[in-house]
This record gives structure tokens, sequence and C-alpha cells, in this order.
């Protein structure tokens, strides 16, 4: 078993809902250590989908709408699922992650069934697919470092731990201080233990590389507020490769849009959230101890 | 008061849900009339965000999920807004559309505030926008036609009456039964009467057009079954420009994402929605009668 499936297991009680426990192992540290150490928002969407699918009718989370509400502690939470409909071709679900019976992440989930892997074309022969984004190869990517700054207080290590990510040069520049100016980002994501890519990895995935705002300079914690993603087919076992983009930041909001491809090819997940631009907190990384893991892990 | 206000209304019962009556003045009926009419999808998210901010602490619904679950009837319903956080800069909410202890359509709101149109610019320096989609002129555009199609058996004129469409001729072609093979539509969309776009016309204006798989011949019902659109800015006075593209159709499921831009060229809202490739009903409109209104409607 890994360390993602321990951070994400769920237990079913007798009252119908599900312990979990929001894990250190994923933790994510902001800048500077200054806002209180949070959980992955992909690990923890993961913890809620696994209670969910463990009593779905159908196979696959085709759409999962998530509002992040607060930032979890690492203690004890439940898990609420309620079916609101128990369809032939889908499903839909409620599910909350709560802790002191306050909402921390709420969810509607609609179950389904996409293409497998082993389905060489969908049984529908309208099949389309939009041109992939221009992906690197892999020996071409960079990964950020030995991402020691996701280490909290205690020494327990963070979510850069668990998960290798090799982006693009040309999306790294923040990285060095120098912004390219366009806030976007391509590379490849996986865990560092061997275990092959599910639905409950692909919600990590989709919220897996930096912040498309570090593009701008803008390297502080930057909470999602909204994500919802779409499991678009089963991946095949290998990296993901993922890219992301944004088309409008405002008011301090901005949108990022990411598109999951696996191994052989495939559109495999598909997401936009809608998160917050931190504030006071640009390019105030560089030469500060644990930059790199910060700056490539402040996600909520 | 309009048509589209009073379509949408709600009113608050002494136990704090909230009456509203799904119109059918909003209606859709589908191609060939073998599916009951069904009423705008658009126009139902409207009436719950109407619910959902009159008694919001924010001005804008910055991020709303809409999980559509089954087919409203003309006769009463019900709104439940359960609050689940209130914060200083969102909030967010649950809202229900009900009837008949049946859950139609679930919501989840996140209200915050975006930038307001006498707001030349934000108040945060890191502003970005990505470019425009190509807008044709508006005089360059064409008309559906006389949306005729839309009468339902009662004679009541539906959704295609009350809004005006003109589109992009390059995304027309499935009109002629000569669908251009993309899977994209661009436009402008507003009421047929005066009145100014705001948060409820955008809920409208993200699902406003044909379903972009008609621009692959997929002309036959296209039911949504989950939406969510974030607003960016208070959009101006005028027409709304709308531009759809799809990424991805597989084994029944297809995702559309529309971009709004209002008058003075702001993006004033995005969405993605996932719905189902409608069977057995592909080009099989032309020659029928209500081609026109029913493949540019049949949305649910």
């Amino acid at each position: 078993m890994t360390i993602f499936d321990e951070a994400t297991a769920v237990s079913r009680r007798p009252d119908g809902r599900y312990d979990a426990y929001p894990d250190r192992r994923f933790a994510i540290v902001a800048p500077g250590g200054s806002t209180p150490p949070a959980v992955n928002g992909g690990a923890l969407l993961a913890t809620v989908l696994r209670a969910v699918l463990s009593e779905s009718p159908h196979p696959h989370p085709v759409a999962t709408s998530a509002h992040f509400l607060r930032v979890p502690a690492f203690s004890p939470a439940q898990i609420e699922v309620t079916w609101l409909k128990q369809g032939g071709t889908a499903a839909t679900a409620r599910a909350a992650l709560v802790q002191a019976d306050q909402v921390i992440l709420d969810t509607t989930v609609t179950v389904g069934s996409v293409l497998a892997t082993d389905q060489g074309s969908s049984r529908d022969k309208l099949d389309w697919t939009g041109p992939p984004p221009g992906f690197p190869a892999a020996t071409d990517c960079v990964s950020l470092g030995q991402w020691h700054g996701t280490t909290g207080p205690d020494g327990v290590a963070g979510y850069a731990a668990q998960v290798e990510v090799l982006l693009d040069p040309a999306t790294t520049g923040w990285h060095q201080d120098r912004p390219s100016g366009l806030p976007e980002m391509r590379g490849y994501f996986r865990l560092r233990e061997d275990r092959d890519p599910d639905a409950l990895l692909l919600a990590v995935a989709v919220d897996g590389l930096p912040p498309v705002v570090f593009g701008l300079g803008a390297t502080g914690w930057a909470p999602t507020v909204e994500l919802t993603w779409h499991m678009r087919a089963v991946p095949a076992p290998g990296p993901l490769a993922v890219a992301t983009r944004c088309r409008h930041v405002s008011h301090g909001w901005f949108d990022e849009e990411a598109e999951v491809w696996d191994s052989a090819g495939r559109l495999v997940a598909q997401s936009r959230q809608l998160a917050r631009v931190g504030r006071g907190q640009r390019r105030d990384l560089a030469g500060t101890a644990g930059q790199e893991a910060a700056a490539a892990t402040a996600r909520s």
C-alpha cells in the first residue's frame, strides 16, 4: 500500500459516514511558514472521492465539483455522502468533508462510465479530440529540486516528497525570479512510489503543478476556491502529462485550466479552478530557504 | 419587468425556502418532440442564483457548480439554500431546486466580489487577460431564423423566442446539414427584450449557443450533466459575445467551454460543462419542421 493510498484512506462507520484523517505526509507549507500547514487539495479531494466511489453504482467520477471552504486540521475528519439520483447512465452524490461540524470541502460528484484503457476506441463513432498541448520530451524537462522546503516544523516530509513533477523549462523562469510573463505550466506528474494512475490520482494531478500565476511572478500562497474536474478516460500506466493555462487574472481572482494526458496519448482529465492570488508575497521567495518547494507547492 | 425576470422569479416563504415555477416561456422542445419539453438550463440556474443572491453577503456568484439531475416539470418548485461558510472574501452556499421531494438541479455557489463596470482596472496590479477569441462583427453574423420550432404543443413560445443569437457563419454549417467538422460556436447573445446583462443573464449566456457537437453533425438532444461557471466581471450594457469550444468527445460524453465577453471587450464569464451526445438523432433534423429552433436550442 502506497503512502498516497494510506493518506487518502477512508473507513466506513456504522452510521454510514466515513472516517478520514488529513495526512501530514501530503502537507503543504506556505512560503515563509506564515500560514499553518495545509493538506494538498487534490489529496483531500481524492479522499472524498474514495468514499463516494466505494458505494457508487458506476465506476468513474465523470464530473466532480469541489468548493474549498476551510483549511483542514491534521485531526480526524468525517465524510458524509448523500445520493441525490441513481440513474442508469449516471448517478449524483453530494459529499462533504467535515471537521468539528464545519464543512472543510464540499463536493458534488456525478459518476458514470468512461472509456477503459483496453478499449481502443469508444463505442461512439462521434469520437473527437482537439490537438494536444505541445509537451516537450520528459528528458528535456527539469525537476524543481530537492523539495526540502516542504518539510514542516516537525520534520515530516510533505506533498512534494510524494510526487515527482518535471516541468517544461519554458515555464520555470519564476523559479529563478525571471517569470516568463505567461500564466501557464507544462510538465509530467507521477507519484514517487510505484503506483499506476487512476481516478484518485487524477484528482491530484489536475491541481498538481505550480499555480499558473507563478508565471506572472505571483509566487505567494494561491488557495483554490473552487475546482471542477472531468474524468474523460481511464489512464494508462505511466506518468501523466499535465498542461495548465490561465485566461484571466482580475480583482485578486484567477482561473486555471488543466488538461491531463496519459502515457498512451489520450486526454484523460480536464479541470478548471478559480483561485485567489496571494497577497504581499510576490517574488519574495528568492534566496529564502525552502523557496523551491514552497513555490512549487503553495496550493491548497 | 421582463419575461426573463418573471420566469426566474422567486418568492421567499416563511420557512426560509423559496417558491419558484419553471416557466414555459423558457421551454426547450426536443427534436421531433420525442422528449417532453424541458426548461432551458440557464434559466433554471438563474432562478436558483436569484434565491442565493437575495440573501448573500457578497454581490457576485464568482463560482457556481451545477449538476442537472432531472427534467423539471412545469409545476411549482422549491429552492433550498444552505450556507456552509460566510467569510470576508467569499461565502459558499448549497442550493437545490426541488420538485416532489426530488432534486432537479443541485448547485454549490461561492459568492464574492468581482470587477465592476465603472472600475477601469482592478485594484490588483497583477491583472492579465489572454487574447480574445476571434469574433466577427455582429453585422457579419447570421440569425438562425424564426425559431418557430420552439413553440410547444400548447402554442406557447419557448426559449428561442426570448433570446437573439447571431452566429459566426463559419459555425453554422450544421444548419444546412453541412457541419464544419469543428465542435465550436461563436456569436452574440442577448434577450430580445431590452434588459442589461447581469449575473443572472450570464448564467443563461454560458449555455446559450447551440451545442458545440452540432459542428460535428450531432444535432440531437444534448443534455447538460454538469456545468460550472465563473463570473469574472460585471458586464457592461449591450449584447454579449460568446465563444464555445470542445476538447474531447468520447464514450457519449463531451465537454463544452464557453467564454463570454461584454460590449466593452472584457472577459466577464467562463464556463465548462459536461454533456451527453444525443443518440440516434444525428443529422435527422434536415427537412423536418422546426429543425432550426430545435437544433439551436436542444439543451437542457
